[in-house]
């Protein structure tokens, strides 16, 4: 069923790939890094699951491996970068590397991404911000996947948000989601075990609820965080939208349902009104608000009041945005990554291509 | 059940009632104009119905009528602002001017405010921003009311987000939306009717689903966006935290389970970390990112294709964020504001004690 790869064959076997891809030494062991961090923190449909999608964006001349990154508009706090269609895994931290020198010179930092492909987790992007005692922020948009509130369409990806903020002895806080009800990749687990869906995760081609796991491939959609009006699927699509629109009208990406699609076999949207895929990146500078020992002294504070809180059923304590994926990178940083059958014979497929062996 | 009163009416009423309270002219005309801002959009919640419970925190000593506000701390794109104690109706839209300079100086302003009280709707600050060609953000913290995923003590409050986008020819996008499945407001609105609540709305004091519209007065918590964890509380949770963290945290007012109550008569908490209720305040100049006429007329585009998303059902259009409120403001600024008797008995109360007449 699966087979578990210590991080660094992962990480020869991806940097080798991402080399033979064109890109620089520096670019591929980014690229490389970026990637396998998802499979570190357990987010396992960001990770190594996706290079032999990124090597098909590459083949289809979707993706550019010697990309270089060109600030096309900016003010002190403020830049618009235009990615020259690189891997999202590169173009990102490099644009997030604008937003803290930003910060770092007027307190904050905000970095609209065009042209652009899929950057692996926000989480990644964001927490680069910690090291510097700021606040950091990462978004992306993605293909179109989910319905707004009331709608049968598709117009919106899972555009997730992360936000990572520091803290002092306590772990940093690192909130990183999709502003769907779940994940694709979840979904993709009750496939496999021909099990039904909650119903609100997805809604079938007609628009009415379903339980069925498959319904998107059958023309059916994810559903924004609420699921349904009554519990609120207005405000995940609100959510969704916000993340659209600072990726991508802000930057001049391509927007809503014309957002490229990460599949390279799907023909590319009609009438796209930008370029490639956008992300949005920010940096606050802590001590730009006030003393950083202080606030980290309240945000220990704050941790360990919220672990603290009087759980509905003792054997679950509470817990803090970002304590699950830290816990799976310790075990997985030491006991290797697993991964599923499927993604290992894609991997072979791919070397078959590459000529480098998993 | 309820009486219809013209907008003008309700100002004279509001605007004397500040005076008297020992607001200036400029801040009494502010306040009035904030508060009712919510009446209008019909978020009756947060408008006029709120008055006598402003008057209540003014006479037990919280609410400091002649506040001056005192920048403590700032960087060229950042600020920490003490509300020196003010009703949040007047310090949030002067905070939020503070952050509209900074963003004509520097692209974007960023404002975290400590020592205030509660700011009305998010949306009338973050709107401050439209006419400047801006993005607006608010968000602020409140009295506990929500549990996090996995615990039956209250620990956040409803946190609202607010983010307002201008277009071109279109209306503003405006998101303005708090972090919970549903308002407090519409619970007590299945509470005059006897109705149930849907269930994910609320759950009760041992943090068991229920859907006893009641639940929150026997001790049970209103839900984070998503209900539980299968539907994706945890996301509400997190963005209430993040709500939580950037306006109280990082001004250094009183944060999480800490927060100041709305009811005068519940005693302040104890070993509170920080002074008062929170506000975050935020503006991004367009231009900042791409020129202000390219992005309006992309935003435009975006709304009319979202609007023209494919509805389930054809008798129920795809609405954009705003649209709801916009419409509303414009019935009632035409046919007046309907109060429900037991809002228009508490003025009546109120006068009593004012010597204002309703």
């Amino acid at each position: 069923m699966e087979t578990t790869f210590a991080y660094q064959e992962l990480y020869q076997y991806t940097c080798q790939t991402f080399l033979r891809m064109g890109c620089s030494d520096a670019d591929a062991a980014l690229a490389t890094k970026v990637l396998l961090s998802a499979d570190l923190r357990g987010i396992d449909s960001h990770g190594i699951a996706r290079l032999s999608g990124y090597w098909r964006l590459y083949e289809a001349g979707r993706i550019n491996p010697k990309a270089e990154l060109r600030l096309v508009h900016e003010t002190p706090s403020t830049a618009t970068v235009d990615g020259d269609k690189g891997l999202g895994l590169v173009v990102a931290p490099k644009a997030m590397q604008i937003a803290i020198d930003k910060a770092t010179a007027v307190g904050s930092g905000w970095v609209s991404v065009k042209n652009s492909n899929h950057f692996g987790i926000a989480g990644y992007h964001a927490m680069m911000a910690l090291e510097h005692d700021m606040i950091g922020w990462a978004m992306t948009n993605a293909s179109a996947l989910v319905t707004p509130t009331f709608s049968k369409e598709k117009m919106l990806g899972t555009n997730p948000i992360c936000v990572a903020i520091p803290a002092g002895e306590e772990p940093a806080f690192v909130a990183d989601f999709a502003t769907t009800t779940a994940a694709n990749g979840k979904l993709e687990i009750l496939q496999r075990k021909n099990a039904e869906a909650p119903l609100g995760w997805v809604q079938d081609a007609d628009g009415l609820p379903t339980t069925d796991a498959n319904a998107l491939k059958k023309g059916g959609a994810l559903l924004p965080l609420g699921g349904d009006r009554e519990h609120g699927s207005h405000k995940g699509y609100a959510l969704g939208s916000i993340v659209d629109i600072f990726s991508a009208v802000l930057s001049g990406a391509s927007y809503g349902p014309w957002a490229p699609p990460f599949p390279a076999y799907v023909p590319m949207p009609e009438n796209m009104p930008g370029e490639g895929l956008g992300h949005f990146l920010g940096a606050m500078r802590i001590d730009g608000f006030r003393p950083a020992n202080e606030f980290k002294e309240h945000m220990d504070n704050w941790i360990r009041r919220f672990h603290n809180a009087v759980p509905a059923d003792p054997a679950q304590p509470v817990l803090v945005p970002g304590d699950p994926e830290r816990e799976m990178e310790a075990i997985r940083k030491e006991k290797g990554i697993p991964l599923v059958d499927a993604v290992v014979n894609d991997l072979k497929e791919l070397g078959k291509k590459t000529g480098i062996s998993l």
